[in-house]
This record gives structure tokens, C-alpha cells and sequence, in this order.
């Protein structure tokens, strides 16, 4: 067990440092094939190349085949000894990220619309439902016990927990592209969400599930060393950006080792500010409260600072809902407000700008470096909800 | 044994039907991406979008992962009859084509160099050659007759096949992508492939390695469907390009198909035009004789036909290999041939050229149509040596 674990984390040793040396020289030949944004944060206007997740995700695919013989030695069908489950789940995993690795670049090079967008991971997770199907179909639950009363110990859900597998992926993917828009934001949370799980993995290995959380540990270590790359390039001042392709790819990552590794629950917990983030967006997102193209915190270049980002409209137009909403977060103080002759002047409802509207204006980088602070005590919260309370729910060994 | 093969005609005419749609709709999605040519042998200088192929090889992608649950059943896991080996096989090459299919469209968006060309198929075919060595590595081969005296029945080549199964991969994406360059010739070359495979499985249904022969078809199907849709699309006068992608996973499905069913040798038969194609080629791809950077035919605008197209040189120039390869060249009337004071004026070595030598100027169409009747008839020849002759080699059943 510990054989395979060492080569692992030294395989994703070296594609870190593949990937930190291949990235930059292939930055011109992104900004040539027209794959380049403009840095709004910056104030210099140089192209800067985008989508480079595709080459950190296309190192750490290689990484993960490269690793399978060492992951299941030779010859297996010659031995008799088929650990079948394990090896279906992992070439399927494969499958999956590299699906999402081709969706998510062709959105970045073809510039499909949003509300395609969604359409990409269900797609994508396709194979992960119907191998999952054919190899498994066990769609049992476990009840949590203030209802085991009622439902029994575990319940089968069938056809919907095939959905709920697929709405995971879609979630998991878009959650970190939503929570995006400054220098080594993307990359640095899929980074610190990664360790999460890997740390939670590796806790487990002494429990009775250790296989599922070994298998997972041999995805997220490659995973942290391949984005750790990327994310030296794309920190403050950024040389060059992540691309969609990341942030699909890595939230099929997290889905998937999730799903096949029987934990996706406990991954949920480690996108608690993605579903803050989310929650908090929707208003805008679902047009409830008007919602500007980009809510990107805006950039004071006299004082080389992020501020708060605002969109301007009439109380009256709101309808009842969009009303009802402004009045909770209004209670919560989770709203800049600003109200003249029925004129209002909101934030836009991102994490980022709730931040800048708690701490003040601040440098991009301190910025990012605080919602990292912020998704790293996540971790710890989800920590202690998934040990100590969880036992009031679950039995946990 | 039928219905599975049923469904998957089925499913093949439906993915025909839908790239036929949706292709068109995305065109101008490509071209606002920059994935467009210009067709040199048009009028015309309208922008043609390029790369269509990765539209055809996705959908072929989905429909073999909605396949998946047809072709095995479900809940094979509590069942306990696990066809581990086909199963197995089957992902692993939706993952080799998956990969592919993302350094295909890599490719064409970042334009890769020529010599890295090479590289793509060979890092696409990695997962196939590390799942052949955990899962089977049986890397024995079938000694043929005239040698079993000296060898046995069987030898084990060990690394070499390894070796020659990431060739396969390589010259299989390479020869389809160098015999190119006029409207329909990419996609109907590999439609013609396609259907030979096809035929040659459906003959080998009743014999006693069916398994492997209805995997394969279970592959082409809808790889022909899908094909056929933009070969429509592509034929004279194209709407689109195909793109390198297309070649590139054609030939790797070709490869990957081959291989885990067991007959590559027979798929390479099915290659021949390509085969005689980079053999022809060799001496102006390693430089023996001058190689222009475009070798296509010459399009002659006012007769609307396509006509040879040439390369000069000093004959005093070549090195004594280049001199002995036209020496050959000459003997066996393959080259178009002009002398004046030591400069020489030759056709460029393409197959394409060569029809053009032999048939005189012609419009692009019929071009298309003689060289793709020349696929069928090495078909046919394919046939004639698989079944008649290589009984002499082997024992054929």
C-alpha cells in the first residue's frame, strides 16, 4: 500500500515541474490561436494567454495513465486476481476528465453561451453515469438516523441518484467558474479544495473504506501538483489565465472522486463557499435583481485596488420576489444599499464583492489571498462538521 | 447476439442524422474561432471552417458511451458475471479515441509543428498500451508457416509489441492525414476503411473469435454514421474542412480497433492506398528531393480542373539515395518527368498526383471519386490476400 502511494507522489512531483515548464513556452502559441483575454485588473493592456488549464489537465491525464501499472501491477487477467471494481472506476475516471478536458476546450475555442454551458458537464458525466450503471447500479442510500424510524436503515433511490450524480458534476463544475475573476482565484481554490480532499482521504486510510480513499488520494495528489503549476502562472500579476477548461476539468475532478470514491457528500462540504457563492449569486443569476455582463469587482487604477462593483436600477421594477430577497440580505447587512429618489445602488452579489464590502478596497492579490483564507477555514468547518456532528446523523466508525 | 447489433444500427442511423444537423449550425461558430481555410481550388475565396471533425467524433464519442448499457447489461457486479475483458476494452478505447480526439482539435487550434506532429498519437495511444499491460499483456504472436520449423508455433516478442502497437497508432493517424487535400478525399478515404472493417467483422461473425469481431463492429457503425454526415458536408464543393482531428482520431479508432480485436494485420491491409501513398511520399518527406510546403494538385481556374502539381530542382543537387529513387522512379513510370540544362521539373510524389499523371486534368470531384474507387479496389485485393493467400501463411479457419 505504501509502495504505490510513494511513486504517486513523486510522479506528481515531476508534473509539477513539467507543467511549470511547459506552460510559458506555450503561451505564444495560445495568444496566436486567437486564445487570449485582456487583464481588466491591469493597467497595461497586454494580451494575456488564456485557457491554459487544458495543458495543466492534459499533464496530470498523462500522469494518471502513466501511473496505472503501478496502481494495479501486470498481467492481471494472466494472475486470475481481477480488482475489477477498482480498475473499471479508475480507467472511468479517466474517461470522464478527459471528456470534460475536450468540452471545456472546445467552450473556451468556440465561445459556447451560457445557458449551454450546463449542457457541457451533463455531457460530460455520461460515461461516468452509464458505466456506473452497468457495473454497479447499487443506488442504496443510508438513512440518516432520525429517520431510520420511518425508512429503515438504507433506501434504494434508483433513478435519482443517478441524478443527483449527474447534478453533481454540473454543480461542481460551475461553482468554481462562478467564483472567479481575479488573479489565481480559479486555480487557487480548485488548489486548496484538492488538499482538502486529500487530507480527508488520507484520514481515512486507516478506516474500513481505505481502497475507495486511496484511489482518490492517486487522483488529487497529481491533481495539486499539476494546478499548483498552473497556479504559479496565473497568480497576482497574472501571465496567464485558466480558461473554463479548468474549471470544468477540475470540478469533474472533485465529482468524480467523489462519486466512485462514496464520499461525495463529505465533498460538498469542501464547496461550502461555491454554495455560498451560488446562493448568494442567485438573485442575479436568475434575473430576480438586474444582472450587469460582468460583475468583475471594479479596478481603481489611481489607487491599484479592487473595489466594489455595483449595478444601478428602480426598486419599483423589482417584482415581489427580487423585493423579498433585497429585504433579507438588507437584514443580514449582506448588501451594499444605496437609495435615491427610488433609484437604488447595490453590489453585484459575488463572494468577492461581499468580501471588499466587508474589508474595503484592497490590492488583487490580498484580495484573492483572503477568499483562499476564507475557503481554507471552510475546510476546517467542514472538518468539524463531517467528525464530531456527523455522528448525530450517521454512525460513524 | 442480434439485438444488441440492432440497436446499435439504430443508434448509428440516428448520430448520422444528428451531425448531419448540427454541423451546419456551428460552422459559423468555427470560423468567429479562426478555424477556417481557404479552399485553393475554388473560384472563390470564401472562409471554410476547418476542424469539423471534432463535431463528428464527439457525437461518435456519445453515441458509443449510450451504448454502453446495450451492449453489456446492467448491474453486472451483483450478477457476477463480469465479461471483464470486453468491458475493460471497450472503455479503454473510448479513452484512447477521447484523447485523441483532444490532441486533434489541440492541434488544429495551436498548430502544432510537423516534427511534434508525430508525438500527438503516441502519447494519445499511452492508456492503450497501459491498460494492454495490466489487463492482458499477452504479447505472443502467431509465427507463420514457412518459419514455425525455426521459431514454434508461437513466440513472445515482449517489448516489440508494445512497440509496434503504438506504430500502428502513429502511421494509422499519419496516412490518413497525408493523403489529403481535395474536397471528400479525408472522410471517404475513412469511410471506405470504415465500411471495409465493417464487412470483413460481419464475414468473421460466424467464426470462432465473434466476440472480438462484434466489439469492432459495434465500433464502426456508428463511426460510418457519423462519417457519412461529414463526408455530406465536406464533398465537393466543401462547406467545411474536416481538420486535422478528424484524421487523427479516425485513424486512432482504426488502430485502437485492430489491436484489441486482434487484427491489425488485417487493418493495415485495408490501408494499402495509404501505405503506397507514404511510401511514394517517403522521398520528398525526408528531403531526399525537394519538398514545396503544399504538394496538393494545381487548380487550373479557367478550365475549372485540377492539374498536376510540380517541384524544380538541379538534378546535380540530389545525393546519390535521392538519384537512385528517381532512377526507380523513372523505370517504373511513376513520375512526370521534364529535363532542360540540368534543372528538372517532377510532379510531387503523391498518390493524388500520380492520378492525375496517369488520368490527365480533371475536375476535383471525379478526382475525389477515382482515387476513393481505388480505395474499394484495394478493398477488394485486401480481401483476396486475407482469405485465399493467407492460408499459405497461417491457419485460417
Amino acid at each position: 500500500m505504501l509502495f504505490p502511494l510513494v511513486v504517486n507522489i513523486i510522479m506528481a512531483l515531476i508534473a509539477y515541474l513539467v507543467t511549470l515548464r511547459v506552460i510559458p513556452k506555450l503561451k505564444e502559441k495560445f495568444i496566436k490561436a486567437n486564445l487570449f483575454g485582456i487583464d481588466m485588473s491591469k493597467t497595461t493592456s497586454d494580451k494575456v494567454p488564456e485557457s491554459l488549464g487544458v495543458v495543466s489537465g492534459f499533464i496530470f491525464l498523462v500522469t494518471m495513465v502513466l501511473f496505472i501499472p503501478v496502481a494495479f501491477g501486470n498481467n492481471l487477467l494472466e494472475k486470475g486476481t481481477f480488482p475489477y471494481d477498482e480498475y473499471v472506476k479508475y480507467i472511468l475516471a479517466l474517461l470522464s476528465i478527459c471528456c470534460m478536458l475536450l468540452l471545456g476546450f472546445a467552450d473556451d475555442v468556440l465561445d459556447v453561451p451560457w445557458r449551454q454551458k450546463l449542457l457541457l458537464p451533463t455531457i460530460a458525466s455520461l460515461p461516468l453515469l452509464m458505466v456506473y450503471y452497468v457495473s454497479f447500479n447499487t443506488t442504496n442510500i443510508i438513512v440518516p438516523k432520525p429517520l431510520q424510524d420511518y425508512l429503515g436503515l438504507s433506501i434504494d433511490i434508483g433513478l435519482i441518484y443517478y441524478v443527483y450524480m449527474g447534478m453533481l458534476a454540473v454543480f461542481c463544475t460551475n461553482a468554481i467558474n462562478i467564483l472567479a475573476g481575479v488573479n489565481g482565484l480559479e486555480a487557487g481554490q480548485s488548489v486548496v479544495i484538492a488538499i482538502s480532499i486529500a487530507l480527508f482521504n488520507l484520514v481515512e486510510l486507516s478506516g474500513p473504506l481505505w481502497k475507495a480513499h486511496q484511489f482518490s488520494l492517486y487522483f488529487m495528489l497529481p491533481y495539486i501538483g499539476t494546478s499548483l503549476a498552473l497556479l504559479k502562472h496565473n497568480w497576482y500579476p497574472a501571465s496567464v489565465f485558466v480558461g473554463d477548461t479548468f474549471c470544468y476539468f477540475s470540478g469533474m475532478t472533485f465529482a468524480v472522486v467523489g462519486i466512485l470514491g462514496h464520499f461525495s457528500k463529505t465533498t460538498l462540504l469542501f464547496f461550502m463557499p461555491q454554495v455560498f457563492n451560488f446562493l448568494y449569486s442567485s438573485p442575479q443569476l436568475f434575473k430576480l435583481v438586474p444582472c450587469p455582463r460582468h460583475r468583475l469587482p471594479k479596478f481603481n487604477s489611481r489607487e491599484n485596488c479592487m473595489e466594489l462593483s455595483t449595478t444601478t436600477f428602480r426598486y419599483s421594477e423589482l417584482n415581489v420576489l427580487g423585493k423579498l430577497v433585497l429585504g433579507v440580505f438588507r437584514l443580514f447587512k449582506l448588501v451594499h444599499w444605496q437609495e435615491k429618489q427610488g433609484v437604488v445602488v447595490t453590489n453585484n452579489f459575488t463572494l468577492i464583492n461581499l468580501t471588499l464590502l466587508y474589508c474595503g478596497p484592497m490590492h488583487e492579490a490580498k484580495l484573492t489571498s483572503i477568499l483562499l483564507a476564507i475557503q481554507v477555514l471552510s475546510t476546517g468547518l467542514a472538518f468539524l462538521i463531517r467528525y464530531p456532528f456527523a455522528s448525530v446523523f450517521y454512525d460513524v466508525q
